[in-house]
């Protein structure tokens, strides 16, 4: 199964698509969606959703994992990453695909194995897991990639679990 | 020219349809999108992008005008409606219409000609104005004809200025 990690926002999207087989990892394509910052708000908006949609029909993933935000930054900040974030929901949606959202504390916990793993941490066990030889950058193609490897695990975790439950 | 006017919101989106001639403001069609509390938050956004988009398509306005949304409730409310902003951003943008933002304060100002005025003041005089018999309920359809009206206002007034501007 191919899964697509995004981090949202409104200047720089990261994307992660990464393939599942079993319980191997592997990276398919990843990178970001940047928008100008002088630009009116609607077209950095069009911008976004027209660039994921491309993507989403280029690689053609099975499901789509989000990053849950949570901030403790001011409220028009999470305005404005709120946008990008439906837009980008809905280029799901639109292709017929389930959104799975995770918190940052899921993430770490899935990835390292500890809810309060630095981010530096997480970054280079999603470089193992996937075999990259350097952490991507700039962060929200990691952070992308980090939730993408997140979801395969919950997946695998899921499969296990209802196997269990069906004997 | 035909206006619209939206109050966004994830479970009520308020939209108000409006003709300008001249001074003349006329109702054309106002009311509200609906979404059900207990649906994933991703069909709530496709339901509130596709109703938009039937709505501009059968009633081709040639504005759309929002309100600026500041909170001073919690940031999750502000991501949750930052969402559905974005979707109905993008609904505008993809039939190539401009969309203009007004801050609750300058609503105001342009309808009542104080940025303090009380809630039911404007929309009285928002009745007034489109000549209607009552206002309109729920408060989100009359929110969304009261940012209509002030862009119609507004867009007088751009024009007088231009217009001495160049004389």
């Amino acid at each position: 199964m191919r899964i697509l990690g995004i981090d949202p926002g409104i200047a720089i999207v990261g994307f992660g698509f990464i393939d599942k087989n079993g319980s191997k990892l592997t990276p398919v394509q990843y990178g970001c969606i940047q928008t100008e910052a002088h630009t009116p708000e609607e077209e950095r908006l069009l911008h976004v959703y027209e660039g994921m949609l491309q993507l989403i029909d280029r690689y053609k993933p099975d499901a789509v994992a989000l990053e849950k935000l949570f901030f403790n930054r001011n409220v028009t900040t999470a305005m404005s990453v709120g946008q990008a974030r439906g837009v980008l929901v809905l280029t799901a949606v639109q292709r017929g695909l389930h959104v799975a959202e995770y918190t940052p504390m899921q993430v770490k916990q899935a990835i390292v194995g500890y809810g309060k793993a630095e981010k530096r941490q997480v970054q280079e066990m999603v470089r193992m897991y996937l075999k990259l030889s350097a952490i991507p950058k700039p962060d929200d193609v990691a952070d992308a990639l980090a939730v993408a490897v997140c979801h395969a695990h919950s997946y695998t975790l899921n499969s296990k679990i209802n196997e269990v439950l069906r004997k």
